[in-house]
Order: C-alpha cells, then sequence, then structure tokens
C-alpha cells in the first residue's frame, strides 16, 4: 500500500476514480498507479510504484470540508430542493411582470381582497394560476399605497413572523434588476411574497506582515431579529429602493465597521451571487453584489452600531473552516466561498463539489433574460 | 442643460432613473439635479447644478456596449429563448439519471430502436415522455458500445450535420460533473442529445509596460469545423473523458499557444461559466472551467497547430469592444467577459445590464444540487 506523503487515508470520488481508471489500471497522464481498491467505507486505498497525483485525490478532509460546505450552499437553495414549497407555489404578478411567488399559506390571507390582489383561476379546474396585484392599480404611488395598507392590516392579524420584525424600510420591486420600479414594499414583508431581493457584501481582507493574507469577520449582535450571534461579512446590508450599490455599501462600512471614506471607497466589485431559499419566515430569491476591499495590514474594524458585537481577523485557512460550519449567516458564507473560487484557493480537480457550489451561488432563472 | 464633463449625451437606465427620481426631483445621496426630461428617443436629458456623478448613469457608448454584449449572453443561452425547442424536448435519461434533452427532429430516428433506446409513453395520450438508453445495458461498456453503434448508423444516413464533424474524441457521459461516468459519446454526437458538456478556458493576460493591462487573444484557423475565422481565448478545449481540468489546460496551452509548461502551471483557477444554446447542429448545453494566467510580458504566444492562425495583444478597452462585436466565437467571449466582472472593470452601477451578464454566465438548473 502505498501512502506516500499523505498524512489520512486517501478517499477518491467517483469521478476523479473515473478520471484516472478505466479497465483495473490507473491511466494518468502524469503518473500511473498498479491497482487499486474500495473498502466496505466506499474508501479508496491505492497501491502503485510512483507519486500519487494529490491534485487528482481529495483528502479525507477535503471531502469533508467540502460536503459540510455543500450542506451551507443547498440550504441557502432550499427553495429548489425536492421538498420544498416550490410546486404548490403561485407566481405574483404586478403589471404583467412576474416579480415573485405565494405559498398556499400566504394565498388563503388573500383570496378575499379584490381591491389589493387579483386571483387568476383556471377556466375549468377553479385551480388558482395567478395571483396579481390589482391591475386597477396602474400608478408607483397606488401600488405601493394599497399594498403597504393590506401589509398593515396582515400584521395586525399577527400570523406571520416575519411581520413582527417590521423594518421600516422599503424595497423596490421590479420584474428584473435593471427593470423599472413597479412599487415599493416593507423589507420584512417581501419573503411573504417571494420578492427578488438585492443587497451588497463585503469581503474586506489585508495581507499580514505574518500570517499572510487574513479576512476580517464579523459576529453578528445578539439582539439581532435575523440569524442572532452568527458570523458574517465585515459590511453587508440589504439595498434600500433608490440607492446606489456603491453608495450602500460605502454606508454599511461606515455603519458598521468604521471603515473611513477614503479606504472604502477601493472596494473592488467583483460580480454577484444569487441564491433563493425558504424558511419559517418566507421566501428569499436574493441576490448579493460582491465587493472586495483590501484593508491596511494595520487597519482595526470598530464597532460603531448595534449590528456587530466583535470582529475577527482569521487566516484564510481559519475562515475556510468556518464557513462550513453552522457559525456563519448562510449567505455571507456563500459570498467568502465566491471569493476562495475566485482567487483560485479551490479547484475543480481538487474539489469534490466545486461544480455544485458554483450551481449554487449563481441559481437565477436563465429565463429572466428573455423577460 | 448640464453635460459637465460628459461627452456624450447622458443616458440614464430606467433603473438608474427610479434610484436617483422619485417625485420630479432626483435624490441622490451625494448630488441632486434639479430636473430632468425624456425625449422621443428614450434619451434622459438632465439640467441641474452640480456635477452629474458619472457611476450613476450610462453613456450612450456604455449603453450601446452593455446592449450588444447582452445580444451575445442571450445567443449564448438561446435554449432558454421563448421561440426555442425546449418545451419540445424530451428528457434524456442513463440509468434513471437525467443526461441530456431529446429534440423532435432527432426523436424521430430513436423510435424505432428498442436494442439501444427506450421510449416512455403517457399511459392514456400515448405521447413520449422520456427517452432512456435501454436499461438492459447496465454497464459502462455495454452503454458505449452500443450507443457508438447507433451513432455510426445516423452517421451513415447522414441526415444530422454535427455528424458530418465527427472528431473520434471521447467525451463522458454524467449526470453532473463530480458523478461516475455512465458512459462516453462521441464528442461531436453529444449535441444531439443535449449532454452536458465541460471544457476549460483561458485568459491569458500582462502587464505590458506601456499599453497596462493587456489581454492575448486568437484567431480561429479557416479550417475549422466550428466557428471558422472567429476570434478566441489563447487556449481552450473540451474535456476529453478520464482527464483533469488543469492537465486538459496544460495541453491546450501548449498545443494551441505554445506555452511552456514552467509558464503555464501558474494558471490560477477562477471559478466556471455555464450557458446553453442551441443551433443547426443541436443543444450545447455546456460549462466552461475558467483559468486565469498573468504571462510574462515579453512572451509572445506562437502557433503549433492548425487551430489557430494569429494571436493579437489587445488592450483590455480592445478586447473589452470586440467581445460585444460577432467577431468573437461567443462562449470565448463570455469567458472575458466573466474576467471583466471578477476584476471589477464592470460595475452594478453603470452598466445596464450586470445581473442580466451574471445570469447569462451561469445557467445551470439548480435543481441539480439536489439530485
Amino acid at each position: 500500500m502505498y501512502w506516500g506523503r499523505v498524512a489520512s487515508p486517501l478517499t477518491v470520488t467517483a469521478r476523479c476514480l473515473e478520471k484516472c481508471h478505466r479497465g483495473g489500471k490507473f491511466q494518468h497522464t502524469r503518473t500511473s498507479l498498479s491497482s487499486w481498491m474500495i473498502t466496505d467505507t466506499g474508501t479508496v486505498h491505492v497501491t502503485g510504484n510512483s507519486l500519487v497525483p494529490l491534485a487528482t485525490m481529495s483528502s479525507a478532509s477535503t471531502q469533508q470540508w467540502s460536503d459540510k460546505m455543500l450542506e451551507v450552499v443547498r440550504w441557502s437553495n432550499s427553495f429548489y430542493s425536492k421538498g420544498s414549497s416550490r410546486e404548490a407555489c403561485k407566481p405574483f404578478f404586478v403589471a404583467d411582470h412576474q416579480v415573485g411567488h405565494v405559498t398556499p399559506n400566504v394565498l388563503q390571507y388573500l383570496l378575499d381582497r379584490p381591491d389589493v390582489i387579483h386571483i387568476t383561476r383556471h377556466a375549468t379546474t377553479n385551480d388558482v394560476q395567478r395571483v396579481s396585484l390589482a391591475p386597477s392599480l396602474t400608478t408607483f404611488e397606488e401600488r405601493t399605497t394599497k399594498m403597504a395598507g393590506l401589509l398593515e392590516e396582515l400584521k395586525k392579524l399577527d400570523v406571520f413572523v416575519t411581520l413582527r420584525g417590521w423594518r421600516n424600510e422599503m424595497y423596490a420591486v421590479c420584474a428584473s434588476y435593471h427593470d423599472e420600479t413597479l412599487m415599493n414594499m416593507e423589507r420584512a414583508a417581501t419573503c411573504l411574497f417571494g420578492i427578488k431581493q438585492y443587497g451588497v457584501h463585503l469581503n474586506g481582507y489585508c495581507h499580514h506582515p505574518t500570517k499572510g493574507l487574513c479576512m476580517w469577520v464579523g459576529r453578528r449582535s445578539p439582539t439581532k431579529s435575523t440569524f442572532p450571534n452568527k458570523l458574517d461579512n465585515v459590511a453587508a446590508g440589504g439595498l434600500p429602493s433608490g440607492m446606489l450599490v456603491k453608495d450602500c455599501l460605502m454606508k454599511e462600512c461606515a455603519e458598521e465597521a468604521s471603515i473611513p471614506e477614503f479606504i472604502a471607497e477601493k472596494a473592488v466589485p467583483a460580480g454577484a451571487i444569487s441564491y433563493f431559499y425558504e424558511d419559517e419566515r418566507g421566501l428569499f430569491d436574493e441576490t448579493q453584489f460582491v465587493y472586495d476591499l483590501e484593508l491596511p495590514a494595520d487597519f482595526v474594524p470598530q464597532i460603531n452600531d448595534d449590528e456587530v458585537t466583535e470582529f475577527y481577523l482569521w487566516t484564510l485557512q481559519e475562515v475556510k473552516e468556518k464557513i462550513a460550519s453552522k457559525e456563519f449567516k448562510p449567505n455571507c458564507a456563500l459570498v467568502i466561498l465566491d471569493f476562495l473560487i475566485r482567487r483560485g484557493f479551490l479547484t475543480p480537480d481538487a474539489d469534490p463539489n466545486y461544480v455544485l457550489f458554483l450551481q449554487g451561488l449563481h441559481s437565477d432563472d436563465p429565463s429572466g433574460l428573455f423577460r
């Protein structure tokens, strides 16, 4: 048996095995191994006469990290899982543009509201086909006012946990980010209608003189209404209606981490991640614009409001371990996973879930391109 | 009218306008403008008393480039467009895993082949529901051999243009990249079954002493069976069955651009793009792993095989203009678009199609996460 410089037993994913092996012999382009066997536990033991190319095989710890990370990615896209409410949801329209989804649980409170909500039913089966804002509401102002009235009533009913966390923050409802805003809606209510929401997150990193590449991570306050005590990016926030992405980022940098404007303005956009989860509050169809900011090695973020309790400076390896744990707010873990992929800290050959990670980081419906 | 330092007439996308304006006044966080008007052509003319924040507005040339680029992104995802064959396609299964799609045009040649192809029909309507490889074929070898026989016959019929470009190159068929390979299939035939295909593309860039950041671009040979004469990445290729991504990249670097191993091995993985188009040859559901390689400023790629006729060293601005033209092989244009987004050369505030670009660069079905 050959273990070479490998500390833990080698495990080979089915794909790696297929790549290396056909017909009983490894046929790798750079090395060869005489034979292999699979144990009862699925571990592959390798025998041979040359070095194992480590890039072709996941060590037990790589496999373990990757599978834990995949759990976070899957949780963040639970709307696409087999047991989700996806199939029972009805599309939600404003002015003939689909802007979200409504679950049966929410739908029951919208059925008898013809002044605000229009229900389209199948001609023969009478099944609900789509839910729309009443087409009589033709202006931004009418739609925003009428929806706000409905939400105030739903809040008084006290049946939706999300409405207990009322934010007094208006979010833009639109068919696609670059389209016109059809109406505004209270942020806490958007998950009841599965409204596509946008935010901005920052990877704040630095080149530490002794530790190497490090990243600043925040811990959310225990009093936050969502994900209390979880680890978070150094600065992040939802995009309020009418604000530019970069301005929102600058605001969050100042409010959450006391990053001064002359540093924050150096943040560089690096794309966006999209995911879609559901939980007890509702449906979260979110896109987060991602920025990277190299912070000076001697800069230390300062707590400025009630949102954060502490900041940590961790090496990339430490951050990598943490994002696969349940300690991180899931979407913040995805923002860092995207950073690791973009900067080459994960590779398609070594990581057994690389392609699935990318699917989970960009789960927007491509039909949106042709609206 | 205020034009300030803006050379061409300002155009403001509907989204930018919504962001800046509510109720007749611009309400931007950093500046204000007294009024605006929209002309018959949709151009927004701005009057005001302070500097226009350029980041909030797309100039006519930015809008034009972005809309042209969006055409390339949409072409690359034509399978999701409204007039596509998507709704008429039937899923293609091997061993109960969906691995592709079959169009009605291909289906007619598979209906009477029970030794290789199994057709599942609806119990009452008799409509075809799914197309499968015959379940009697249980091993990799049986499936590969039987499918190869069928393809040889289809080739003789000479009804599929793609089979005239027979490659003698085996591609792996699997449900998802990291899953086991269910069978191999001749590369030229994969588009008949809409098989998910994988490749690797390289952004080869350098820091030129006077021109700044530049990128090497190749021109495909006029004799290539696909996309002759089109512009291409400096090195790229489909992933043959059984080869690692990095090894495939190293091979293409040597074969296509004579990049020596000691330089090529420095290539850094930066994720993957996914898109799905159809053309007269068939269905192309592709994922390309993306690598970036900083080439030495004095390195010049050399033609080594018949694939490339010429290499160009262009500034990033020149490359950016070209990828929005029809001169590039579309998927190579997407690889460079991804580079521009990852490195901050496009921003969500300034580019009117930023979010749509990201949707088109990552159009994999998120249900794949939960197979």
